[in-house]
């Protein structure tokens, strides 16, 4: 049985192109494989919290010397931590906001990427003292935008801080495969934008192939 | 008189080398300069909003069509945009999280990026419909981050999430002119991160002197 968490973060609930490409996924792998579970994390609907000083003492503090205030502190970050362990794909369905994610998402890649939870630090490594605690995972994102040419070689590519930051970020929670399925042009309203949503809604089923042979 | 809109988002008031490092930058710009006016705005402790599906409703409605309670809801942004007209200089202080932004930084940007207020939206204009109505402003973004090599042409580039970002994202806040003083290495805590703090204080010097010039 394959887990997926789907990561929603549309502050949209209704018209989100994102979402609607989520629930297309989702749809056509239900049809293909119905005991598969999906974790439904909503945070364009409620934002985790922003991390705080306090926060950050929490997780630096050892486990058994943690406060019953620090372990509060953390109760959520462990949640959604859980949700990562638990699941072989993340699925995340975004829009892009400002070039980058939504600050909700951020928010929740911020309680998430934690030293000793999903990385550890160790300076015997040398100059790259990090490694991710979890591997084997597979992220999809199916992403939104207003403009285009955010591949790599568009006229956008360098605006682009979407994707290429989600990818970079995910390494820390065991992600090692990487699907982007992308809806552009949105602001324009135009042919091109219905060809780029037909386009990813095709993509889709291919991705969903893809997976799946794979299980 | 230059403004200076001084935006800190470090989760840490206490032992943060971004604010410790913007104390400096604004320190050496009063002995200069001791009549200039500095805004701070700090979002570490107190993070503005996430922006949510009634904000963009608000925001896409002709201001003299907006209810009382769309009024209300960009209040807060109405206010960090004021800041920002005030603004000749825009000094971000900010820590690297997850190889961007901290999310409280991200919603600033949600909140302050607006159409029709920061830019305008003319599919007139073709391919590149958005253009900022501010215009003259300098951005100085003052970072810290854990690993090093983010530079153009360094091993972490395309991990670079943070300056990148916020240089393509502060085009639409008016900003043509960006400055950048990272601190690296913090996680190994050894005599290269001494160096580039080192390095980092000798480097204000130079981009104030740069700046003061062009007064």
């Amino acid at each position: 049985m394959t887990t997926f968490l789907h990561v929603s973060s549309s502050a949209r609930k209704h018209n989100s192109i994102s979402r609607a490409l989520a629930k297309e996924f989702t749809n056509q792998w239900h049809a293909k494989f119905p005991t598969d579970k999906f974790i439904h994390r909503d945070i364009g609907s409620a934002p985790p919290n922003f991390i705080s000083e306090e926060w950050i003492a929490a997780v630096f503090t050892l486990e058994e010397k943690r406060t019953d205030k620090q372990n509060s502190l953390l109760t959520l970050s462990d949640m959604l931590i859980k949700e990562i362990t638990e699941s072989d794909i993340i699925l995340i369905s975004t829009p892009m906001y400002n070039y980058g994610m939504p600050a909700s998402l951020k928010a929740w890649f911020d309680q998430v990427i934690r030293v000793n939870k999903t990385f550890t630090l160790d300076l015997d490594r040398g100059d790259f003292p990090l490694e991710p605690t979890l591997s084997g995972k597979t992220l999809v994102l199916l992403s939104a935008c207003g403009e285009f040419g955010f591949d790599v070689g568009g006229v956008r590519e360098e605006m682009n801080h979407l994707g290429p930051h989600i990818r970079t970020a995910s390494k820390y929670l065991g992600v090692d495969e990487y699907y982007e399925v992308r809806i552009e042009y949105q602001e324009f309203g135009d042919q091109r934008h219905a060809r780029s949503i037909e386009n990813a809604y095709s993509t889709i089923s291919k991705v969903i192939k893809q997976i799946a042979g794979k299980k």
